[in-house]
């Protein structure tokens, strides 16, 4: 069965369809869509050796001619210098305004082929075929694309919407369970934003750490939930004017750990599990919600696996300094969001420099 | 006194304001745009030199706080690693979403920076200070920002707005005579394509090869009706789904010629005026104008001190190649512009190939 969300936006509205099996749909679905002849998949070796050959059968049996760009794994490899590949393959099959490229992975290939395919003779199409939990819930909606700056995450990027996001939950059968948990991190952070019945159905699971423990019924749940929150919120404010910023929630303490730690000791999604731990304290703090409700959040990210404290020797100095280069901060003041109850957070650029480095010392690894 | 010339777009307009020494009102033209607090000023040595100073006071009497990154002149510098040298720079300043990149320079800053603006934290605010004529009838306007491929011209970029594009005439004073030129290149062209009055205009002047030749009442109806021109076009077609292709003319074989001569040979004008050539020469073939109108552009663009040959010891196939990687590549098929009567052209892949061939053998050099 599938479901679809339809993400509408002035400029072009998509779908996001979900659909166990629907992998080898994806040409199918791509003809539905006018592009042109011409289809690049952008993947990195561990998935395309995996999906690679279903993903591209199917759009070759309904008719494109389908070109291959494999770039390393990994957030380390997020920079302008893999751009470069995209580009230089895209010249190299001559790639028109109306081809496509088609991003086969996690949140780095999806942001990296988004970013390619934004600035690819001024915009060609993208279609997001996410990979893992992470990018099916959140990075494969929304049009944030782009790369890692040197000295920071994702400085450097566009807006820019892809024309379909078909999300396939079987591929992630053999997802690692790192990944899954990874994933976990932001379902966690759209029950604690925007939807209260996600979150009690996640208390209610017995396990959340391991995709083998949920119910068929939760998983769907999980990523029909997930898309339709973020499909919401991404309607509202494409751009980030306001209202979006929430789905930061987590995420400016959590880029800081990522950065600092060279995006090799903590993956994203942990990074972010860690930031929403710092982000119910500093709530706690400026009583903003209660102890109860930051323990039932704080519950819920350990029963996924995922960490709640800042990895071993991170400099506390250094996590206020690289705060400082966020794309959030305006006029110098970082900007939060915080929880005010499960369901509901606000948008704050008042948190005392003390307060966040309290909440930071209490959080360093035993 | 001022003319302002109101570019309308769905998702953000755009005034365009002429007036003689209005530079070093920059500041206070500014002030209107809710712009934030930082502003970085991007240009080239040659142009900082005579101008930088008044742009800075003006943006620092007005309460900015202003920063400058130099790029080195020139086409060849039109590249992404230009583009991370403006990055380093708005890093080093911790530019914000509200910041502003200012372009005091020609097309090629224009360009650099429009596309810096558009990919720094997933766009900042951008205006343009074009202070070359090229830049201030073309480039300046309409959004089109982007760097060159090794391999080919503009094929990295995207379409990213200004908030303002404020135009000197003063300026063009310290102009060369060689970038007037082609400058002027771009305004027959908007005669040709849209402006048959602007076009006879033109034809009345005994001179148009440097600006002291003009009248300052030709000058002013040269920057007015251009960017009218320019304004009317793309606030039809922000993103060059159909009318906007008809800027393009001359810019088919113009931008191959660019190519082929490393950016070194012949300047972007230059082209354009070669390219108007072949494509006026192409539509006698194809029966869609006439000898006499061909022979009246012509005449133009030699008054203007342009060329009309192609430079010496260009190798045809290669041209043809070139024209194969052109953005307006549609199903292999190489799209071209081509006059019909002054002041109107069509929109045609149907020239074939043998014709092209014919034209270009004509052009070569004596």
């Amino acid at each position: 069965m599938q479901s679809v969300i339809r993400v509408e936006l002035p400029e072009q509205s998509y779908d996001i369809a979900i659909a166990s099996g629907s992998l080898d749909q994806l040409g199918e679905q791509c003809s539905g869509l006018s592009l042109g002849k011409k289809v690049l998949v952008v993947s990195n070796p561990v998935v395309f050796k995996h999906y690679g050959g279903i993903a591209i059968a199917s759009l070759k049996s309904a008719g494109f001619d389908v070109y291959t760009c494999i770039l390393p794994a990994g957030e380390r490899y997020k920079t302008l210098n893999s751009i470069q590949k995209i580009y230089d393959v895209a010249l190299e099959h001559r790639l028109e305004r109306s081809s496509t490229m088609v991003a086969l992975g996690g949140g780095v290939i999806g942001d990296m082929t988004g970013f390619a395919a934004a600035t690819w003779l001024r915009g060609i199409n993208f279609v997001q075929v996410p990979t893992t939990l992470l990018a099916m819930v959140d990075a494969s909606v929304g049009g944030k694309t782009g790369v890692n700056h040197p000295q920071g995450k994702n400085l450097i990027g566009a807006f820019y919407q892809p024309r379909l996001v078909l999300i396939d939950p079987e591929i992630l059968k053999t997802l690692p369970v790192r990944e899954f948990r990874a994933g976990m991190a932001e379902v966690i952070k759209y029950g604690v934003i925007w939807d209260a019945g996600l979150f009690s159905q996640m208390e209610e699971s017995k396990r959340l750490d391991q995709m083998r423990y949920l119910n068929e019924g939760l998983l769907t749940e999980i990523l029909n939930k997930s898309c339709q929150a973020k499909a919401d919120v991404v309607s509202k404010d494409e751009k980030e004017a306001g209202l979006r910023a929430i789905l930061n929630y987590g995420h400016t303490i959590g880029h800081a750990v990522e950065s600092l730690t060279g995006y090799r000791i903590v993956n994203h999604g942990e990074a972010v599990g860690i930031g929403m731990v710092a982000a119910g304290e500093i709530a706690v703090h400026l009583q903003l919600w209660d102890q109860e409700s930051t323990q039932r959040q704080d519950a819920l990210i350990k029963k996924a696996g995922l960490p709640t404290r800042l990895p071993a020797g991170l400099d506390l100095d250094a996590i206020a300094d690289v705060l400082q280069t966020d794309k959030k901060v305006k006029a110098g003041k970082v900007r939060f969001i915080l929880p005010t109850q499960i369901g509901v957070v606000t948008i704050t650029d008042e948190v005392p420099a003390d307060v966040i480095r309290q909440v930071l010392h209490q959080m360093q690894a035993a």
